[in-house]
């Protein structure tokens, strides 16, 4: 039975790579809302083995737009809550900086923290992003995503705003005053971390922010950055992998003229129902591709699909393989069944035809979160695509009623010369990034100062390091995980050192 | 002839300071517009002998709401810009944070900034807060005023953002971009400037923040400082004064209990028109204690008024000189008469009758500026009073419809424990204070970092370091000049030092 596992639980690397696809999309057509093409039969994200965690699920009452004075309406924003291992009044804070999607999923799939609570003595609070998951203003989703005037208070400034209020707010009610945040996140979370450590020093204490982008924004990184990445993922496995994937866009194009053409791309991929157009089978094959870059983890995971260990170099063992003669687009295919079908459970694929409306992301891309992307003719694997502000902002205006902001990001919280501004300035950052995680290229990746460092692992792909644990974990991995625990331990005791030195003044 | 001098050129101070009464006249009324008291004779601050500096004056297209995404007018912020000095491509730009009035009026009573440029190299920015002067959203000062809904842009927040994205953009046009931004600001000025410099280290290196009450928020410095700042200033210069002061609330208070008891209040005092209450006379006394100590430097001055060097020396010695038998009232007319008709010139004094509705600071401290102030039956000359955040609220609601949000400043900003905040955190500010100065009681008056400093003079008033040198300068003014002359040196050559370190990586 052909089902669907795109949930209502948004999942954060899902929603922004779709964002980047969307602008390579628009190389071939100006639409915006990409189709959005799932497996048939595999397993939801909610069926991965749950964590073993325990939480309180509460409310907050959160002020809708925190930056006028007009009345302005309420609205609910969920976070969960553990103080089992707390000490009472003195203990820190682990505040995750929720992200765009349902809070109780980034929870799960948050180990990390729940892993070193106890040993911290710390409260673990997940407060879920406004817009996203059960924190929705104006009564319903519905109602909060029908239009610009309704998801304009949807972006970084008001959300990092809700988590300074929800941690005031929350330190008085425990009686927790003295007790240092320290803040987690990872993808565009981890941008919220660094971001609020930034912004609210006297909030929090220290940010762990993990495969965060922050530079991915008008010119400071090349706009190829993100597909070289992916690309190279597949390059380092086999070159002869990267050049079948990048010549098989042609034979697809060339094939896709003609409605025998899309029949026989229809079978050979296993779609349900007959392609429409060559760009729906694009679209699906880049996702994949892009995906398995993010998720190239050395052990087998469930995080957006079932997959193996190293799954890149499974896909590319499958495409090189078959024998002299195999054409390309089977090779493809057998290659993509590594990601869309790993379980063998799928019998053919169902593209999602339903463009959803106005989605979360979108809105933030179509507003401040606005990330040029380029696919390089040299040096990419992906059909070549020149960033076109114009038809994006055209887009934008057709879909969401707004004019994208390309400079609010830099603008608010820098970016251009980072180096530069922060060498001097702040404290208490760790920027952590796998190479292989396509998101490692706008990142920080070099020391900023003696206290806002980078940690970079060779063979990490997204945010792993704030994964749970397993017994397959690399010994990078290992360590990695015992640096940041070590630097956290550091600002905390450092912290208390403070505390000391500023009361006995 | 009596003429009024509250032009429309509002005064930092005075707007401030009329917050503060406001709170104090709560006490005695639950109104909240207080009734402003001027002389009938005095000159215009604008007819004070005018700095010799130069400008052209521009504006620049700003969003009124930074922080959402539905489409929000634009409106014109004016600002003043100075290039004759700069050099051309790597000179500083010197930035002054626009404050609560208009920006001719603090560009001519700025001149520090104009007279160390030159020696700099440096540009000159003096961009106008959104709302005042000729900055004012919606085409018209009286649509701009109209009530909460199109004030509700009106605060610091998104006047940083104006700052922000007003220098970005200058930098792009004067090819300035590897050009170090330094920040200037006093009073509420000073605020934004430190805050600026917190909030945006991209765009600025350093902030001097004079006189800037950035802990007079909440309960983190006690709620009596202000006045008992204000009292001491005259203790200091005579017990006898101190006294007398003290003594005379409660003698205004029973002669005005009947009409003849307010007609002869109005002949002691000499206003043109018989007071209807002794509230008006109250307010009328207690804003020229309060400037006076705001304004009591060591030179003559024409600030606020045309007064003599140290003000309230001369105010004392008047109260204290009349011969025994001098009633308690006619030694107050006498010394107040220093601070509303030094020149003589007045015959009679105007009553303000004019609550004038809306107004900016006004509703600036009905939202988050929200500074609680009493009155110490014990230690202050003014009358008992304890700050009532309810009826505070409740005359925010009746006169704008809206409700103070008494943390948004802390939540922001920071205040609370914030040498524990910053002893490890940002860089390059100095918090200059003198002691006279009754705002420097919620200032920050210690050093918090080896970067951000505190310069305290005793014998100092409101941001005098900010003012034009004098011939007159006590050493001590002088010598805090050139510490900040070195201090700002300091940033700039660390930052181009830093400049090379980062762009030779």
């Amino acid at each position: 039975m052909a089902t669907k596992i795109f949930t209502t639980t948004l999942i954060s690397l899902i929603i922004i790579i779709s964002s980047s696809h969307q602008l390579l999309a628009l190389n071939h057509t100006p639409k915006f809302f990409r189709k959005f093409p799932f497996p048939s039969s595999a397993k939801s994200s909610q069926s991965q083995p749950q964590l073993d965690i325990h939480y309180e699920t509460k409310f907050f009452q959160q002020r809708l737009n925190h930056f006028s004075f007009f009345k302005t309406p309420m609205f609910p924003q969920r976070y969960l809550i553990n103080t089992e291992n707390w000490v009472v009044g003195s203990g820190p804070i682990f505040l995750y900086c929720g992200n765009e999607g349902d809070i109780v999923w980034f929870a799960q799939n948050t180990g990390f923290i729940w892993e070193i609570a106890p040993k911290f003595g710390a409260m673990v609070v997940f407060p879920e992003h406004r817009y996203y998951g059960e924190s929705v203003p104006f009564g319903s989703k519905e109602e909060a995503y029908k239009n610009a005037s309704t998801l304009g208070y949807l972006n970084a400034q008001q959300a990092l705003f809700d988590f300074a209020v929800l941690v005031t707010d929350l330190k008085r009610n425990y009686s927790a005053n003295a007790c240092p945040v320290v803040l987690f996140g990872g993808s565009y979370g981890g941008m919220l971390a660094a971001w609020m450590r930034l912004k609210y020093p006297h909030i929090a204490i220290g940010a762990l922010a993990s495969s965060a982008p922050i530079l991915q924004f008008e010119d400071i990184v090349p706009p190829e950055t993100f597909y070289d990445i992916v690309s190279n993922g597949f390059k380092r496995e086999s070159s002869s992998c990267f050049n079948y994937i990048k010549q098989s866009w042609d034979v697809i194009e060339s094939k896709g003229q003609t409605s025998d053409g899309l029949e026989l791309l229809t079978k050979t991929f296993r779609f349900c129902q007959k392609l429409k157009s060559t760009e729906d089978l694009r679209d699906w094959l880049e996702s994949a591709y892009s995906y398995l870059a993010m998720v190239n983890y050395p052990y087998p995971s469930e995080f957006l699909m079932p997959l193996p260990g190293h799954p890149i170099k499974e896909v590319c063992r499958r495409i090189d393989k078959g024998p002299a003669g195999t054409s390309i687009l089977e090779r493809i295919y057998e290659g993509v069944n590594v990601y869309y079908n790993y379980t063998g459970e799928a019998k053919c694929f169902e593209l999602d035809d339903d463009p959803h409306g106005l989605s979360g992301w979108n809105f933030q891309a179509c507003t401040e979160m606005v990330m040029p992307m380029s696919s390089s003719r040299k040096s990419s694997m992906f059909p070549p695509y020149e960033y076109n502000y114009s038809s994006f902002q055209e887009d934008c205006l057709k879909n969401f009623g707004v004019k994208p902001r390309p400079k609010q990001i830099t603008t608010v919280f820098g970016g251009h010369n980072i180096h530069l501004a922060l060498r001097k300035f702040g404290s208490n950052i760790i920027f952590s990034n796998g190479l292989l995680d396509p998101w490692s290229g706008g990142s920080v990746l070099q020391n900023i100062s003696e206290s806002i460092v980078s940690l970079v692992t060779e063979e990490g792909a997204h945010h792993i390091d704030l994964r749970a644990s397993t017994e397959n974990d690399p010994d990078w991995l290992v360590e990695q995980r015992a640096t940041e625990v070590k630097l956290i331990q550091g600002w905390i005791s450092d912290y208390y050192q403070n505390y000391k030195v500023v009361f006995d003044m």
